[in-house]
């Protein structure tokens, strides 16, 4: 399966037509991360948002103690990385490679013209976020 | 001031023009409120999401043991019940008047209908839910 057919069967992407995808794909970069790399740090400034393509990624948090804690995991078809370039804070929460892992990402003004440009995703990131309230 | 200068004044409608802000008007039902009165209950359906226009209201939940604890207030200008509209899930917290209140309320149909038609309201909607987490 080429790229773009992978991004058309992520439901996020899925109305978008050949062209669109192909555009879309254009101003994306890829990324690769190794087994345990650490893809997004709590705290730190957001300046890119992450389609996961390939691999699980942990969604991680700290206790009182500091002790880490395993908030989630997600697979191929998630994202994440969009609450800082919404709100324009920090990272909420670390975010980390749990075995190979292949993102597209979007950096913020790309971001942001994507879901000017396409409601239904925009919609489906809404939705995704509400759902983790 | 008349409504629809009012929705103009309010961030998330403030990209539409005189035209869209009548069409917008037209699908919405004017609702009030007494003080104390209950909006939204925790547990239910939702089948309406709220323009706040006039007065306060309060985002209501209960402790372990069933005492009510006020997580926030929110005035002219802000929206609620769009949670349950975009996840299909109960509502989640208790949404009461806190003195006379006025809404502007549009059910789940027109909701979707208008974050589709209007990507930069979504985006307002995306944002101010991305602050809540
Ligand atoms: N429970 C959660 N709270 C906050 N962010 C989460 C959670 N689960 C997954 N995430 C993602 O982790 C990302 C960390 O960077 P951001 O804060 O930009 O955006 C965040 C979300 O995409
Ligand atoms: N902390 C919060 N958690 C959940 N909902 C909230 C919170 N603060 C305000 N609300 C609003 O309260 C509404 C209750 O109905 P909904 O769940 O449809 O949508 C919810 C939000 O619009």
């Amino acid at each position: 399966m080429d790229e773009t057919a992978a991004l058309k069967a992520i439901p996020m992407f899925s109305s978008m037509d050949e062209q669109e995808l192909a555009g879309l794909r254009k101003v994306m970069e890829a990324k690769r991360f190794l087994p345990g790399q650490i893809i997004i740090r709590e705290g730190e400034e957001g300046a890119y948002f992450y389609v996961l393509m390939a691999g699980v990624v942990q969604y991680l948090t700290a206790d009182a103690e500091g002790k880490e804690i395993v908030l989630d995991e997600a697979g191929p078809g998630s994202f994440f990385g969009e609450l800082s370039m919404l709100t324009g804070e920090k990272r909420l929460v670390r975010v980390r490679a749990k075995g190979d892992v292949d993102t597209l990402s979007l950096d913020r003004q790309e971001f942001h013209k994507f879901l000017i440009g396409h409601p239904h995703a925009a919609i489906d990131v809404l939705t995704a976020i509400s759902r983790r309230l």
